[in-house]
């Protein structure tokens, strides 16, 4: 794909084409070789969207709450770019069945954009393709990137180092206050939500998850706040945005948020090399080198540092 | 530490001096300054030892089968090293009571090197630290090295790339067949043991296991045999050595032998210079690198891509 090409894709998805913007998260999911290209003619667009993570075990209403949060932001005038990643799936690109679902409710909404993701890719899950694609959204324009993702696994603290801010779903009656404790929830959300807050047990929720609260300690000078919703029928989902917002002011007026940014691009830099430094590896003298070193140290010919050291001065060359 | 006593230490380890053979497994495992030390006067004397892992899951009897494991391989006049690989703790160094009960068994007997590490340091486990201490007991000039662990998570896949001959145990009465399919242990193993043989059950399993086996197709020329033990009582042990000898001639004939190796050993090297390269990004002028461009990409002026091909090119500087 030529410069040209990848240009007028950046140009097309800020001016709010969504077919563009789709292209561009395609290509940076798949890793194709326009990678670096596409990421260089977003870099001057980028750094503007505030990213929102979501996440929170299964059933306890993650797309309803997406779904409510997005109407809310566009009620207060904001696009809105979702990121619906799944970490257990290998499917991508918006086939999912909670996607059209969604679709319908704001496919006609020019400032709505939806995309599916799968995160079991060869490439390291989260860590390689949501990064690049809450590049796309952010230098498409969007002000918001919500990214949801099921609390499983590690996906919610990986969700948490990409966001500004984590968005902890919880509901009644699933013993989530202990769960949460358990599964390091409470170190990374900085708002909490308690869904299907009209069915029995929300109070118990809410009591518990304080308990676990007190109990972890200060985690700074941020408090999270615990907001009640039934996101079915959008109550209390203002409450939720308010959160954030205060949550957004916070980070700003103590230069966290700058912070954060940073700490995530690093990261993000980190893993890009890593990940070149391999397929470097791969690469010096046509994948042979690796082999070369590898039979060398297993015949005791040399030891695996050395071996190392080699592969590294090569592939500087 | 001066070249000289490495060199000492490496010269005791070979002639049978435990604690030197102890402090060079300490020096690999707390990736001291020495590693690199270490590693360059081991590797002329690497490559002779036979590595077998075993694996199971929790209360199969891993530790009694290790305890017979050494005592018949010892029998055949071979000397053993064993690592007990326990990726749950953070405690290293032979502390553990298990330790204690076979250190009793096998502690006047200067053929036999017992070791305990913790694979949860801040290294990545069993990927980094269990190969250099493989290549400590390989170099000093045991015959067998023995690497126990937990079958719980990837454990046991990790001991498979790291071994010759991969045990996998069974128990009955624990419904181990579902387990081992679902664990994918079915792809990792090359000898199953169905210990506790004695106790009800153990022809089902077996059972399930011979039928598991042949719904998960041929994985090659080599049929992983299925061998009864009751290795409290040393029944079937010798057995587990004739299956392992047999597994060991094969892959010899066949060539395989060597391609784990090479394998193993490239896998070993990309590993370290994946870490030796995290290590030159955080000393970068002084770590200030990685800050700077972090803070570029952060705010837009550069893309994460050209921000790590900077990095790199001044870690080859």
């Amino acid at each position: 794909m030529g410069r040209g090409s990848v240009g007028e894709l950046v140009a097309q998805a800020r001016d709010g084409v969504p077919r563009a913007v789709a292209r561009l998260v395609s290509l940076v999911e798949n890793a194709s070789p326009a990678v670096r290209e596409v990421a260089a003619a977003l870099a001057p667009h980028t750094g503007r969207a505030y990213v929102v993570g979501l996440t929170g075990a299964p059933g306890v209403g993650k797309s309803t709450s997406t779904n409510a949060l997005v109407g809310a932001l566009r009620a207060a005038g904001k696009t809105v770019g979702v990121l619906a990643v799944d970490p257990s799936s290998p499917f991508s690109g918006g086939a999912l069945l909670g996607d059209r679902i969604r679709m319908e409710q704001h496919a006609t909404d020019p400032g709505v954009f939806i995309r599916s993701m799968a995160s079991r890719g060869h490439l390291g899950g989260l860590a390689w393709g949501t990064p690049q694609a809450i590049r796309v959204l952010d230098g498409a324009g969007f002000d918001v990137v919500l990214v949801e993702t099921v609390g499983v696994g590690q996906a919610e603290i990986e969700i948490a180092s990409l966001a500004d801010t984590t968005v902890v779903l919880l509901a009644p009656g699933m013993g989530d206050g202990i769960q949460a404790a358990k599964a390091g929830i409470l170190e990374v959300a900085d708002v909490y939500v308690v869904n299907k807050a009209d069915r029995h047990g929300a109070e118990t929720t809410v009591r518990d998850l304080r308990g676990a609260l007190a109990l972890a300690g200060d985690r700074g000078s941020w408090r999270p706040p615990i907001v009640k919703t039934v996101a079915a029928r959008a109550e209390g989902v203002d409450d939720v945005v308010a959160a954030i917002d205060a949550h957004r002011a916070h980070l700003e007026r103590t230069g966290e948020l700058a912070a954060r940014r940073r700490h995530r691009a690093a990261r993000e830099i980190e893993a890009i090399a890593v990940a070149t430094l391999r397929a470097r590896i791969g690469e010096v003298r046509g994948g042979a080198a690796l082999d070369t070193v590898a039979e060398q140290v297993a015949a005791g010919r040399t030891d695996p540092f050395a071996a190392a050291d080699q592969l590294l001065a090569e592939t500087a060359n």
